[in-house]
């Protein structure tokens, strides 16, 4: 059975959610963020850094969330969540998948590591507002993309396990305004969908 | 034809260099980091926040390296560079191509910030510390994994094409030591492949 190492309020809660959103049966490890859960000499074992998430299937062990989903998707069950080759969302598909890790996360990450990681006295606003001045850049063309549109490519797929939990997150650093209408509906949507509701409120 | 757009210095060299190991025919449209450039309003059409790699291909038109060169390799060519999905490779092969983005080229984009693109006086010694120890931290699972290997995953793939890269950049800004012999080898036996050597090399 799958085996899946998860965290609360990591990348890991968008594995749960895929596995939720396709029925599929897995057991959960939760690891606390200590020398004895994440940390441990036997979780790095299978993430050499000490993360979440971690995938096990056998013999196969994986990380990077992105990864864990589009194996999943590929090895175990589609569930109509990633376009065939030929279909015409296939490219669009790939872009935001990958715009995710690519533009969004690394300014959330900062955001998280100046406003919760590091102790007051070693928080940079400077570093604060660039984060959040990069973060609305790189949440602007998904405003736009979403324009008319619940998902981000065609109907609900693995691009929105990605980008939706990201998006939420995002939210809940700076809520999006008026001028972001698109992602305030977009997150809402996610929000609502149990298997999402599920996997974020996992602890 | 498929139509590249490039800029010297960015991950189009990634794209560049796939389209060459692949022998692809393709044309390269060279932009400059200007305001008539990559941030044209031309361009913008093309990528909403005025960056490269974007590829057009018919009516397809994506951006996000990653996106493009596993869109190249499902929808043009493989070429051995992508295992089938029940390959044994397969999952290691994601593994490490969405750990690029996902953990090593976010503490580079900040080193680049930090002592190319900031004006001196407003560049910080502490976060260009930050970035320089999350990358030593992120490149070595890396080294142990290419412990007696070539390449990251079996021979030569798209994982090469993303980690390859950026090892090559990560080295430019501090050269891997003796305490990273295995990525010290890799850098150089990607820049001894003609179609690296040709795209990065390319202005």
């Amino acid at each position: 059975m799958l085996k899946l190492y998860f965290t609360h309020k990591t990348r890991s809660g968008r594995v749960v959610w895929l596995l939720e959103e396709l029925g599929l049966e897995y057991e959960l490890v939760k690891l606390e963020f200590s020398k004895e859960g994440l940390k441990s000499e036997e979780h790095r074992k299978r993430h050499p850094l000490g993360r979440v998430p971690v995938l096990e299937d056998g013999d196969v062990t994986i990380f990077e969330s992105g990864a864990i989903i589009d194996y999943i998707l590929e090895r175990h069950k589609n569930g109509g969540l990633k376009p065939a080759v030929d279909a015409p969302e296939f490219p669009y598909y790939l872009q935001w998948f990958h715009y995710v890790e690519g533009m969004i996360m690394p300014p959330i990450n900062e955001i998280v590591v100046q406003t919760v990681l590091l102790p007051p006295e070693r928080r940079s606003e400077d570093a604060l507002n660039k984060a959040l001045k990069l973060l609305a850049k790189a949440m602007k063309p998904v405003n736009e993309a979403l324009e008319g549109k619940d998902y981000i490519v065609g109907d609900f797929s693995g691009a929105d396990i990605m980008l939706g939990h990201a998006a939420f997150m995002a939210n809940l650093s700076v809520p999006f305004g008026d001028d972001m209408p698109n992602l305030k509906a977009y997150v809402a949507r996610i929000a609502a969908r149990p298997a999402f509701d599920y996997a974020i409120n996992l602890k």
